[in-house]
């Protein structure tokens, strides 16, 4: 071979790959995720990773923003996916003739965001989405099922969250009352940094839209209200009389009854008037989920209703609710503080080792049978009998077989438990019985 | 709401977008194949969709072929990956030293080509890879290892496949007995083309590198012999007795010995001299799954052996052996063809109807303690109940659960079976044995 200069092997930096065994873990996590959107009816997509860039920036005007992936190919302008709720909504707009509402689709795939690489940040994330879209009406039955959704999601899990609630017709209500809503975008905006402001600052900033210092000190006190639906209803519920305000309580109402119907334990939700989520699209329902334990992990999933999914692309009016993971951040913080499945198992039930490679014929044999039931491997490597055992203790294969001339007589195999040294001979079928069983 | 103008809502063309019923067919199948890649050890990896052009465009030194997706993010070249072969590359070069080799690994993923859009063939498609590694060297067992694995992957999607195997060193080794070494690559590209062009004219273009018309027609009659292992080798076995031809021989007959061990069915493969995959990395086995019912699909699957996977970024060696399966064209196959599982059951068990919406909260709650074990779903439109039966029947769901007043004052649901028509009066937990047993 010629001298030649090698190229360093690396990755993008800001993109998550994952060893081989956390790997497993990160898949799992996905199984169990799609398992539980299926069961509760939704119904898988899978969109295409690039888009036209008209599309994807429809909200923008065509106008890209820096943080998405976009580029030319030929005479088109593509982008990558930086969510999967703007796909969703071409997709209903194009399908709307066909599809059967309220559709219910949940679609777990990477996502694509160029922002600056730092600790904790991703420029490419799966998020797992489940969204319930109808077509000209959607009951708020639909908000309780993603809200009891995303508390099944997290039971399966295995991980504690606490799912805050509320309603934007409830500051959009008070704003109303104090015919503010000319400003409401950036009133809300100042609530939803409360927390990193604090109180005073953010009692500041309100006095440039709001003039009595009374009432912006009760918006504060509404904003920082947070504890049982039962609690927090009972002292907000007759602050205001207009309609926005009264719908935004209804609605909290409405939801509280469909979660107590489907058991979702009060442990694990309550209402807090200061989750706002930001500048989006949402209409009423908003909902962030918290890991109590570990407050400074933040919000590990978030969602809510809009009432108005493909407005860009259709005239229909289709409301809808929708939840999201944003698993690979959502992993990594499970990773970084030791959260994950400790001495996760090898994948491999057992691994099978000619004692000389002279028997790995019939080792193949085995393993051709063995691998119909269970996860198993022939160490073919051209190394010592030691060697090999050695490394099936190192990989923490929880079972060896072993095959040698004394096996091969019998027509039986050595099945070595790796755990407690105990080994017995046994038929193939006796094996697989003693596999299967200690999975 | 202003007066605004919608954007047609439409995705590129060559990119595979499903309704959601395919696609639950469409996840079963990668379920399948992720199952038996990993009862054969083999373990995930999930590499970047993006990398930088330097790694992925290693071989053409650097130049970005004009099917790639390349684009520019800041200062950084940046490609989508265009097959999962290369990032493995790149992996195991990052990783050789922590990495237990011969290493095993899967990924299922979405790769790029920007090729002209036309029917089959699509921009953004699915590969299912599998791979072995070896550091210096890799046993011809590992060959024989991917063979069964094809094999009992396509039985597990019940598709009926024969793989054509053949060891490229028998074609290197012919054509190293005519002392045409350096022609070889021109002389394997006439040879890949006879089905297309024609015995008569591959003569004549090979007459420009091979002087005698014997020697030609020799040549040509080896490159089309096939047939079982045993027939092929017996009459090709002793053509030339050089080292590389002799290998090639000795290479099919251990892994036609690997492949009878682990029970392949000898209907199931035949040796294909003209197998030769292109102008690739292959450098022993190579071969490519076909369905015999299907020739106009043309290859389903291939693969073969590399000597050196990763050297562009190490001098290590590193001997592989792998396959691939292009999901994204053979689902487009099978559903064109109608070959897909019929009349796919709706994904959900069991629809629950309220005769009434005031019923609704009984309703979730049943939802809730059947999602548990079962796929289900309220249907609490707001529409009639004889609309929500017709719908549940057009939908194709098995069972509905009907709660109206007298379900409610008896404490019991009534199931009915849509398929039937018959219907009785359940516990929820006689309802949820039901639902079990008829999955």
């Amino acid at each position: 071979m010629n001298e030649k200069k090698l190229i360093l092997p690396r990755k993008l930096s800001g993109f998550m790959e994952l060893e081989p065994s956390k790997q497993l873990v990160f898949d799992g996590m996905i199984e169990k995720i799609k398992k539980v959107y299926q069961t509760f009816g939704f119904m898988p997509l899978d969109t295409p990773v690039l888009e036209y860039s008209e599309i994807l920036m429809a909200k923008s005007g065509g106008s890209i923003d820096k943080e998405v992936y976009a580029f030319k190919k030929g005479d088109t302008d593509i982008c990558m996916r930086y969510d999967l709720t703007v796909p969703l909504a071409r997709y209903v707009a194009m399908h709307e003739n066909e599809l059967a509402f309220p559709f219910k689709r949940y679609q777990i795939g990477k996502v694509y965001r160029g922002e600056k690489a730092q600790k904790g940040r991703f420029r490419e994330f799966y998020q797992c989405d489940a969204d319930i879209v109808g077509l000209t009406e959607l009951s708020t039955v639909a908000d309780g099922e993603i809200l009891a959704l995303v508390d099944r999601v997290f039971a399966s899990l295995e991980l504690k969250i606490v799912n805050h609630i509320s309603n934007r017709n409830i500051l959009f209500g008070f704003i109303e009352e104090l015919k503010l809503e000319r400003y409401s975008t950036d009133i809300l905006t100042i609530l939803d940094k409360i927390d990193k402001i604090g109180k005073d600052n953010a009692i500041l900033e309100l006095k440039n839209y709001i003039q009595s210092e009374e009432d912006c000190q009760k918006l504060i006190d509404l904003t920082l209200q947070q504890g049982s639906f039962r609690h927090v209803l009972g002292k907000i519920e007759h602050l205001c009389q207009n309609e926005t305000y009264q719908k935004g309580i209804d609605e909290l109402k409405e939801v509280s009854s469909y979660l107590q119907a489907m058991g979702v334990s009060e442990e694990n939700y309550i209402l807090d008037i200061g989750i706002i989520r930001g500048q989006n699209y949402y209409t009423g329902t908003v909902f962030e989920a918290k890991m109590p334990e570990h407050p400074e992990f933040s919000t590990v999933c978030g969602g809510g209703r809009y009432d108005n999914l493909a407005s860009y692309y259709t005239d229909k009016k289709m409301p809808g609710v929708g939840m999201s993971i944003g698993l690979t951040r959502l992993f990594d913080l499970l990773d970084q503080n030791n959260l994950l499945p400790k001495n996760q198992p090898s994948a491999l039930a057992v691994q099978i080792l000619p004692m000389d490679n002279q028997y790995t014929l019939q080792c193949l044999q085995l393993q051709a049978y063995l691998s119909k039931k269970v996860a198993s491997e022939v160490n073919y490597q051209n190394r010592s009998f030691k060697s090999k055992l050695k490394e099936a203790n190192r990989k923490q294969v929880p079972f060896v077989i072993i095959v040698g001339e004394e096996e091969l007589k019998l027509g039986k195999y050595t099945l070595k438990n790796m755990n407690t040294g105990e080994q017995e001979l046994l038929s193939k079928e006796d094996c697989i019985k003693t596999l299967t069983a200690s999975k």
